[in-house]
């Protein structure tokens, strides 16, 4: 038997995997969601890979989110036969006759948040077994309707024909320092004002769908029966500065080489085009080096990332390998084609990103 | 016959290149280039794409530029022969192999900023025919010794049994408003003063090779003598906003449908998994609307790009297409495993992005 290939021997710049925090964050979240009776449907547009939405559901997850119809076949093709697009999905030409053909295969539902929108899913899922779920807006700001008008949503799709389960809200204000808190009590609200909305217009069975990684800590059973986690499997330097996560936590990091150095600055080969080039105004830089926490990533170019080191600290040599959290994971993953697994510090198997550039 | 398909058809989000456009650009970047009496040698890190790179070689450039030894195996696959990585290579390992392998297929041309490096590529290429030119910093502060201390490298890379053929230098700090001119003389000044430095020392061929697209207008034939723009071929927000480039140059855009509306601010499906998330402090946002000139992508999450419209400006319908301009197009670019293209309104070919995701 060939031994497995070091972490050390690898080709840089690549995503690497630590079998071991995924497990521990894969059954943690499980756990969780077990002890607070709510049901765990993990977004599977952080990871994109098979291997880990099958442990996933081995751990209980009821079924998988998903972001686009593309992502949704790619779960479909793969034996996932309970997926949510959680995207107020846009059903005209090509993009509905690809929404019925998975109707037809898996148990799905899909967001929506306008009349509009709805018209073109019953028309659409004509025939299917299809559910809707009504996308509410609980202070992010971006998608879904105000709370109190979900109603007008939920009566125009079954005026339609079609089955409401009920609402969702992602609580994406909740990646901003300290507003954690704030964020979870208004995804609370919004889905029981959107849940009581539903039910004064007599439509929907009740399904209150919320959850992000940093609010899945704060779950609120009375108002949530369904989290949508999707970074905790592997976490990242946000998390890491928002507070809801710990370095140990973080499962996938890229691997990169110092490639030159000039004084306390080394350039290392991991870019945009490897880390993705997120960056909130709040994050020190863009990422974060685990095992030398009080470096940062100054500089984020296609193929650069120029670090900075404090000056008491001890500088990794030329052509030495090191770990770099990506700001934001989902971004990251969503550019490899691959990505490397390893166990105690050796190489043991590769997860292709099945659903990678699955945009549409 | 087949009716090529109209752009209004396309399944969104995915990125479409007008080609006409497109030609106009690399055929005004030649014309540049030969009324300078500049070599042309364009980076393919932007279009990835064979059928952009044979077009550029058509039009009279040298070879091309590459960022990491997967783009030079993609293009060397691809047929071309003359292929330069500007980046200061970590020919380590399996790297090493892989440098030598190309270098004895095509002729080959490497970065260095370092005597470590140097070493590397001298045991690495020994045999061979590549050259090395080496990297200097001309105020972008990333990469590359300071332009006196050039001929340190260049006499190490001698002392090792490798051909030094010039210098090189990326004038990254040209990216910023009102820089073009102080970033355009700053890498011409780098540029002689290195190539003198390599004079003194009797290393080199006396390449001195330059070259962003927004100094590619300010050439000076004075200073270098090859220029190595690769943003051109496309455009991007960026450039606009440069003042490098007008809306008519930009000639790949992401198609977008409208899927969501909340008063002046629409979501189209084009977020920063199809966009990139590069956004300088000095950017209007996260890309713009060329069709829309007034408005403002506030706001990108992975599937989403919140586009707040001017209060006197007509709304796109619920629906509707739009495009939109990332601002930074090779990073787009390398999110998309194919772009469309397009003459007239119509969908004319598909160009596979051959080098996608080849960071390493």
């Amino acid at each position: 038997m060939a031994l497995a290939p070091l972490v050390a021997d690898l080709q840089t710049p690549c995503l690497v995997v630590d079998r071991d925090v995924l497990e521990a964050n894969l059954v943690a979240m499980a756990a969780r969601a077990r002890n607070h009776g709510v049901a765990l449907r993990p977004h599977a547009k952080t990871h994109k890979c098979l291997e880990i939405a099958r442990r996933q559901l081995e751990l209980g997850a009821v079924g998988l989110t998903v972001a686009t119809v593309g992502e949704a076949e790619v779960f479909a093709d793969g034996g996932f036969t309970d997926l949510f697009i959680a995207y107020p999905v846009w059903a005209a030409g090509l993009r509905g006759s690809r929404l019925c053909a998975l109707a037809e295969r898996v148990a799905l539902g899909v967001g929506a948040d306008s009349a509009e929108a709805v018209e073109l899913l019953a028309r659409a899922l004509a025939g299917t077994e299809a559910k809707v779920v009504v996308e509410v807006d609980s202070g992010h700001h971006r998608t879904g309707v105000a709370p109190e008008r979900a109603g007008e949503v939920a009566a125009a799709a079954r005026r339609c024909g079609l089955r409401v389960t009920g609402v969702f809200t992602f609580p994406g204000h909740s990646y901003g320092p300290g507003r954690r808190n704030e964020a979870a009590l208004d995804e609370a609200r919004a889905l029981q004002e959107a849940d009581a909305a539903l039910r004064r217009v007599e439509v929907g069975a009740g399904l209150r769908s919320g959850g992000s990684t940093p609010t899945a800590a704060l779950v609120d059973e009375d108002a949530l029966n369904e989290m949508r986690p999707g970074v905790y499997v592997f976490n990242d330097a946000q998390q890491v500065e928002l507070g809801a996560a710990e370095w140990e936590d973080v499962a996938l990091t890229a691997a990169a080489t110092v490639v030159s150095r000039h004084g306390r600055d080394l350039v290392v080969d991991a870019g945009s085009k490897v880390l993705g080039a997120d960056r909130p105004a709040w994050a020190t830089g863009a990422g974060r080096l685990p095992d030398h926490p009080d470096a940062r990533v100054e500089a984020l170019s296609e193929h650069h990332a120029t670090v900075t080191f404090a000056e008491d600290s001890s500088l990794p040599e030329l052509g030495s390998i090191v770990r770099v959290a990506p700001n934001h994971v989902c971004a990251a993953v969503n550019l490899a084609d691959a990505v490397i697994v390893t166990a105690g510090g050796s190489v043991v198997d590769q997860w292709q990103v099945a659903a990678r550039g699955r945009n549409g």
